[in-house]
């Protein structure tokens, strides 16, 4: 029952529940002399943290990022670094109750069969969206290991509830915490928000999209033919939980494409090599070809409704009903962006890593 | 530059290149006590043989497979198997002539960066279509595993083109390589078939859709949080070339749904926990739930196409133009078909093999 | 740089310092159900804690075993399981003003070579003996994993400054922690403890012989050709500080045996398989036969003597001379024999459960 | 039953079995552009060949190299590296007789035990000291990827039956090959070839010792706290079939040495920092010190004697006695001897790659 730990070079291994004792990660593979604090960290997991308004949970989490190894006078030393927010606030009074009525699109099921009945139900346990506080950890530090080579990573929210955002530039994007939806798009969120209030009203949820950026990754990222860029990035976003899809580039739609469309062009521009469109995400063959590296993942709507839903009590092995009380998010979608920021630097960092694009001594 | 072993329980390595001796690939990790013979994988090979018609390249690919350990007296033995298929009718002389001009959207660009120059670029070496006889043949031996436990797993042609199957039955999809675009859909397979021809008329190339179950997958199947059934799935389908998007049950549709349209209701069924719809594809938490495993995979269109393009001679650096001779499939999906089974069977045994559903000696 | 796990299906990672935070480690792999409590854990740690009389260290280690993650109700989850210890009394003085002067057969100068200068230095940070704590905690859980099985590890000392300890039956052996030096030969224990007073007196120290053993390992575990039992027992024990050899049953013996000497006979012994000798340890083509699993680690004298030293000013890059104060075991050797028995725990769990002799779910 | 891959950064990977098709590897994660041609692996692959006279087995070995991948224009490309030699000149008709006696000293039983009887038993399957010639082709790659930093492995035998040879010079031990003993001290090797022949006469075999050197090897190879240099080479080493221990430097020797004579002392020489004695092996902490690398391997007596033994048989589950026939070594200490050279090459390339001291494309 591994499974727990994620990349070869920049290896970050999760532990920790929702309502136990602490979310926590460790960091195997940062390579020495690299300058990292608390508040580096701190300032990701804050990110993540239940925004203004109407959007998120009520639970007052106040992650206070604790690093407990791997760092020396200021710098990584080379050893893991084991990070970690410990747990407060929890209330698994409303968990007991509904112990025996899966929640419908929970992992409620599926752990008790994997697990036969023995794991931390409390809050969803592992299966809590609370994980990704240590996956944010874990990102941090590798964005940091990226910035030092010019890397920079955006995400941003481009759908929720069938409400798209239209382009923005990248000045936008980079600024697109302004409103608490994360989107870029300030009149597109505005409309997300009334949407978000009205489901939430009608004790109901909503899904969306996130569009993930890496920008200035060098060409040579990606080890073929199955650690490729894309899977490896599809993996990671895939442990976050509700995302259902991911594609690159023109994603899906390039099954409506021809060849003639859909192949980016080579040009020579300011002297190098660099494609005219960018259909591809940025990567070819499994490996970075220079040009931003885009993809888009799908986040479905919260489980956790407050509706009446049908489902089974599986002590009595009947059908039932299930009220699902609670704090929980109307819409998981802007708290998931820092999530996808965090997955692709640590594929990123990993794979820079493996083809040596970072030394091993920072200096 | 490791990256080319898949699997932590089954794992599967791959070698070979287009034109060099051989595709090939071993699998470790195979119970001992497999009824297997070359025809088991054969069978399989042959489905990703050029078709009839004006849809595949008309590339003369006998594929006639060799086991080259860890098979005696007709079961495997516990030992690795290696098996491989030769190249034979190889015209390396094309690639030879566009040498310097990188092809769009291929692996030209990124290969040369990756590899120095020193990659064998000769009918895109490793990065061409063919590696992936070496997963079929590693997904026959997956698919003879998962038959012991009554695993099924079915791929099918959905779109071409723009063109989309209509709904078929199971039993329709589990013919649908009655026509050479393995489409369950009769009809929509005959007009994919002339948007195809049109298309290579016009010197161009289709991309499309296919779609991936797995039946009777017992629940239990995943390793969260980072080794999810969804994740692994998605990593070992990006490895085929022109992968560019997976997404499970509703996939990206669940931008557009509320909670209350997409949480599947758990319901009893013949005295057995199920769910009303299948919104999640099968997989709750990262884990398999007991209803069917489905999966859509958004194939791109061919790359080479005859049509004048524009790109890059890297040995002047500077712009110039393309056209790519040589045989090639106006449209790669129908043969990406058994691939996208290949892939899902590796990856279900796989875990299988780590959740203890398969035994380490079959009698 | 990684490099801190160890293990493919009951995966251990390590991380702290000697003087940092705390020593922990992560446990990945455990199943669910197993019974696990924090003095199941805290009984092994306080075996490696310092004896009474001359032997070891005078830091008083009082090594509080906490568990973070993957206990609920008293058992494992099958979630990672994160157990640390905290570092109290810690007196980094002392080295920081031989920080320039390598410590002779220490790593000082080894880890300032790979991580340039930016690793803890202070106390050895993640080359000091007290990493093992990690080690024996992770050990703790395999025992009791390991215990369902029947299994039972035994280690203890058999050679001091060259003083050896006659045979022993397992009575002995199992009680052998009744003196300080874990020596199941009383007699020699004494002349023992009467050579580290003499070596300790004249600031030397001495090295010695670990015997560990496995009874009642069923045949059948260790993975030919690369992961055999003697690879990855003595991987693990290599990674024991101080471990300069290690050897299985006749050991380096084999070299003056002929074949008709080492051959170890099968025999039939109350209706079962048997051999009448076990020159081989237990183990023949890398796997388990049913005989007590036996082998033999080295240890070398403990590198810190207060004795002046000829070494190496780093700073200066001159030749230089050192006494390394501190406290200091004058033998090692005592305190690492339930190390021996925890590595040997953590491998043949990982074992067991590749070859599914340990379920995923313990009822 | 994964197991047959070794290797984080540069993976080798085993297949085939001694009276199958072909004894073969697959190596991964060799750089681009190694300049490598059939000869390279040839040479190293005729060095376990039979040598003339009395030593070894009487089987015609014309291993016959053949790459399959990963070679263009007489270059590594960065793709997986197949390779194999094909088995000729197989007689499976003695092993057909004693199939139901177990050999004693041989995995007869325990492959048994662990494949349920569907193990290729013809020649001892996977666990022939033939499958060793995989071992050596990867070695091969490796010795000329560590050529490009310098470095250089020496092995040779260094006691057999008893008889030990005396110090030789490194010049001596650079032309160990001149009798096929393997051994750097004519006059030992004498004593040696005398004493094989009269255990041969008597139907016996000798067992005995291979010290193996690696020169150059750079400081800061190694990754604590668990793939430690020390860790990884003995790990390799014991997938030799025979091997029973392994030392580093003084080794077992350490046992009887007080710290003040194991230590050794740090001294500037030629403006570097080098030891006075090499105790260590040339490894501190796990990782290089940049001093010869110097290990000592014990290889046991060959089981494969002619004499008659005791053992059972395991179809009928009673006592039997048995007479191995066929052509055997009366001593496998000298054909292990390039296989001890190709196992250190593997590992340390490995981790100068993980290093970062190997670049992915050679120039």
């Amino acid at each position: 029952m591994t499974g727990n730990s994620i990349g070869k070079s920049f290896t970050v291994t999760s532990f920790g529940e929702s309502h136990g004792e602490c979310i926590g990660v460790v960091v195997d593979g940062c390579p020495a002399g690299l300058k990292l604090s608390v508040s580096d960290i701190q300032r990701e997991v804050d990110k993540r943290r239940p925004g203004a308004g109407p959007v998120s949970t009520r639970r007052a989490e106040e992650d206070r990022v604790e690093i407990l190894s791997g760092i020396f006078s200021g710098r990584t030393t080379g050893a893991p670094v084991c990070m970690l927010v410990r747990n407060r606030d929890v209330d698994s009074g409303a968990y007991e109750k509904i112990k025996n009525l899966l929640r419908p699109a929970h992992a409620d099921y599926t752990s008790r069969m994997k697990y036969g009945g023995y794991n931390d139900y409390r809050g969803g346990g592992r299966f809590s969206g609370r994980i990704t506080a240590g996956f944010v950890m874990a990102g941090a530090v590798a964005q940091k290991l990226l910035g030092t080579m010019g890397v920079e990573i955006l995400s941003h929210t481009v759908e929720i509830g069938g409400i798209a955002a239209g382009h923005s530039s990248l000045a936008k994007i980079r600024k697109s915490d302004v409103n608490p939806l994360r989107c870029a798009d300030a009149a597109a969120a505005e409309k997300m928000m009334k949407t978000i209030e009205q489901a939430r009203r009608e004790g109901d949820s909503l899904g969306g999209i996130i569009e993930g950026m890496a920008l200035k990754v060098p060409a040579g990222l990606g080890m073929p033919v199955f650690d490729t860029l894309e899977g490896d990035l599809a993996k990671a976003l895939f442990a976050v939980p509700a995302v259902k899809g991911v594609e690159f580039g023109a994603g899906f739609g390039v099954a409506r494409m021809r060849g003639s469309q859909n192949n980016d062009s080579f040009i020579m521009r300011n002297g190098k090599i660099q494609t005219a469109t960018n259909n591809s995400g940025g990567i070819l063959g499994g490996i970075s070809n220079g040009m931003p590296i885009t993809l888009r993942v799908a986040v479905k709507p919260t489980p956790s409704i407050s509706r009446k839903q049908q489902t089974v009590n599986i002590g009595a092995m009947e059908n039932a009903e299930i009220e699902v009380a609670g704090r929980h998010d109307a819409c998981i979608v802007p708290r998931a962006v820092p999530v996808v920021t965090a997955m692709m630097a640590i594929v990123l960092c990993d794979h820079a890593l493996r083809a040596q694009l970072i030394p091993e001594v920072i200096k």
